[in-house]
């Protein structure tokens, strides 16, 4: 488990296991609330990370980016890494707010068929970026460029807002936030998220009739038992 | 005035006196800038406090929620005494940025008649809530759920987001924030809110006629008074 | 440089030297990011001014406002120096978040042909600035009024989120952020920026068309230079 | 419970209800974290409140005042109303940084006997005060100082830091936070609080000797029905 | 590299690899920049880490610990697991602010050789963790108490403060902040740190007898090559 | 005004306006809060600006410096344009919380004469500088080093933390924090700043012998005017 982190700057690593394409579009159909449920409520990205527009609920192969405060010349070395339905996650070693990805990334990115990005600091031409229907989850907004200068590495473990991403984790992100799934537990997660989803319509139907929670999940015993008190 | 706090825990207060109906109707019509004014630019919580979408404007009276940190166990006994146009105004007694609420207990809370939920923490499920059209003020959305073990209160004083806010105090909210009004004083800062408005329509022609404000308010003899000096 | 700016509270300066309009313009449809990059990335207010409503994209002149906290007479002031054309930029002399600026406000700026506000504070009525097609970059939204107690200035230099804005300077606001082009220096940089610009539309054809940004640019040999490993 | 706020401004309350001072001085000795934890874990103000220097450990009756942004005018009302053995508790109406207190203001303070200063924005002088043995609590310090406008109230309920504090109720602060207790629990409060310090003594001597708290408070059965596992 | 990690909660695991006493010894004298430094610049916690009482320069072998918001049980859990030497890590599941650690758990971990405690939310009783010469690292300082309701783990993988540590790295912990070295590399980090440090007493020396750094580390060249200008 | 900032980088001036060594001296006497009340409130760096040790007094002439996030290569350039007396006052071109300041660092300086340094973004090995002498006021403490390979400028007007700082400028900092007196108006300000000193040692005697601020500024009659009402 104690990979010498410290060997791994300046390093692409070209294969990663990605999980079944099938359970990445499942665990996408379910969002990340769901997601994150089935896994015991762990594997979120905190919530100061947001989609820079609403409405999008995606899911992909993590294919992982490290890149330096102000540099992201990294971001072109990791396109070429990209597989049809992956979301690159990109850490930054320092904290930073500048806007290391716009719409000319964008496109490259489009084109290889990324289906996201998820980056821990800002972006810039979110306009186009909106239009081009390309979803990006970020830290912040922010005009600022970058510049080109130093390696930074791709598809090395990284921690990016508060979650460990290793490359070809399951991400799902919607306009909650972003839920992480390792591929060993992709299928399995998959199952559960899927199941407490089935439960849920039913649920709903009762709640809207006008059941109360405290009925249907029967909590009246138990609330009463932990000393609840009723007054006038 | 000292009402001791510390006996209010797991309790839950049935009667609340409410505002009548039409004073609440008429503050939500005014929204929350003009009301807050009206009482002398008091009663807001803090600009944090910010809806999960926009253009929504609603009051309602105050349904009070006391929850601890990662347990939302209290939202489905706050639900039972929810009556038609309340809002359930949501404390925890530290900070927290869970998603303590979801679409099922929206489904809920629409079922009840309820207006709207203001929490002081996040929630989850928000595209669909947006879909179903429940407003929230929160501080944060976030997809990390919460359990059910412990008690909190409802219907007590409770202090959310910077603000005072007693049971049945009248809560007005929209895009601006979220103001609360003591029952007490409703009907007059209703009054008072109202003749506010009404002269704002007069100055909104005027001004866009190309009047100045230093003119229809007959500002430029006090500003000259207090030093003000023009130079080319 | 050592303007004595202690010398300058409670003045408003009438004339100031304004960039060409077609210079002015020819930056706004350039945007805030290309403008930057074009001025050697520098020149951006922090990333935390966001617009109020998303899509606009707007330039202007600056006619500069130092305000006090929880004070706005000055805002009246300001609104008689505004010419056709002009964005007001408003600093405030500590920390403040409170809501300055609403519709009648705004009724006003549209009526002298201001473009846009930049506030370093918070603005209300926001849904109505957005209908009325207001644009508003500012720190925060709140609905808390203020008080018209104390002289600020007008058309002083003043320090706008971090940046420093000098009367007539050339403003560039967007959803990527807000940025400041000196007037001395607004031909030049609007020629530098739109031979950046120039060069995107080919660029991004080949992107969208597969072609990496490792081969576009020729990144590959430098990468390898500064010791960029491949691994399987 | 609902008093009219919105009738409090521009008012000083002179007659106050203190609890007894033996009841005030056995709080002090037992600390904030103590009084909290006999209060049922609430009552504390947020935790960005600190003291300017460590090591000072007080208590007293709260003189409150409530204050303006980046004005100080009714610090010297409130000096009037202070009695051998009161802490200022000092609310702002908004955000403010500013320095509202220094050297002249606590030397006045101290020769009327206050304990402290507890003041939810920032104080100067800081140096000094620490050399004069005057302890404040405070969000932050400043060197900016304030004008002398507004009229602000003392001696009415205020929201401190996250926290009501009433006029008269016991104030606890030690470099471990600011506890507030309402004068009709005060007496009862030292008595649950006394006792549960008088218990630490002799667990603080056991655990000094080795034994482990998991030993000392009967836990491992619990924490095994809890499903706790242990592997190697 | 893809444990899991939704099976951990509620493990204890109690054989964990540490690194040799010299080596950690030897880390915890080079301090956390040093060694940081040695390590290609990663490695370190975010800086809102910081020490409750100044001068305190330690190292330690990890004990991980994995709690939740407001409760503190495992705390008594993880002391049984510390052996002489080592230095709990604690990480919370979710954001917290609350006072986990006070003197009487300080006294059982110093019972057990425990050299600090490095955690990501509150401690409190800070006067008397002074007094008795046990260093905390810690995000913030609050009186406020823990509930011991809710099973976290021991020793597995945890994110603290924006780095991953495993049971057993090395922790070195000073004023400057809390560094984190995995067993693999603690040998080759060391001599690298220790080679490091040997060069910088002579360097120190240079310095302070007038010669440059540009001199002494030949930076005119390089300087002038990248375009430095020197006006008058 | 208009000195186009985008032409500066990688700019060393050596010929620097400083305010004459006794006015220098002055300042520093009376420190930051009381010159700024003699500037008009005006000219103080944002109270997030605080020193590493306290204690220390200090004022200087500054020598600006503009560096780039993690990369302080122009510490070394800025250490030969030192002459003794000065304060170096060091601006970043985004947020960064690196330590860009150590020991080395800090005896080079020390050896050409600085006062002090005031930087926003971190330093480290505080615990040395403290034992030094060396006095820093700063955003924050890190042991993040940072790398050298990005020309920034030297003695060029800069923006740090709030405030503009030209060459020359005198700065006063203490433990309420760091101010900046344009060269133009040192001795204006520091002949106000005096005569004001002059008048509270007066006052403080009054105070301490139990007048009150009431009766001493003769505030009264004003408040009664504005209002302030007395109730029992």
């Amino acid at each position: 488990m104690t990979t010498p982190l410290m060997n791994q700057l300046g390093v692409v690593k070209r294969n990663i296991v990605r999980a079944e394409r099938a359970t990445v579009d499942l665990l996408g159909t379910l969002g990340s609330a769901t997601v994150h449920e089935a896994m015991g409520r762990v594997g979120l990205l905190k919530p100061y990370m947001r989609p820079i527009w609403s409405g999008a609920q995606v899911s992909g192969s993590a294919v992982t980016l490290l890149l330096h405060p102000g540099d992201n010349w990294m971001m072109h070395v990791v396109a070429e890494q990209i597989q049809p339905g992956d979301i690159v996650v990109a850490a930054i070693s320092a904290e930073c707010t500048d806007g290391y990805f716009g719409d000319l990334l964008a496109t490259s990115f489009m084109a290889r068929g990324a289906h996201a990005l998820v980056i821990d600091a800002g972006v810039r031409d979110v306009r186009i970026l909106k239009e081009m229907g390309f979803p990006v989850w970020s830290k912040c907004i922010s005009a600022k460029g970058t510049i080109k200068a130093t390696l930074g590495s791709v598809n090395i473990p990284v921690l990016c807002a508060g979650a460990l991403v290793n490359p070809g984790d399951v991400i799902v992100a919607d306009d909650d936030g972003v839920a992480v799934v390792p591929v060993a537990d992709a299928a399995r997660v998959a199952q559960v998220a899927q199941q407490r989803e089935g439960l849920e319509e039913e649920k709903r139907a009762k709640l809207a009739a006008g059941v109360l929670g405290l009925d249907m999940y029967a909590m009246r015993g138990p609330l009463e038992q932990a000393g609840l008190r009723y007054i006038d």
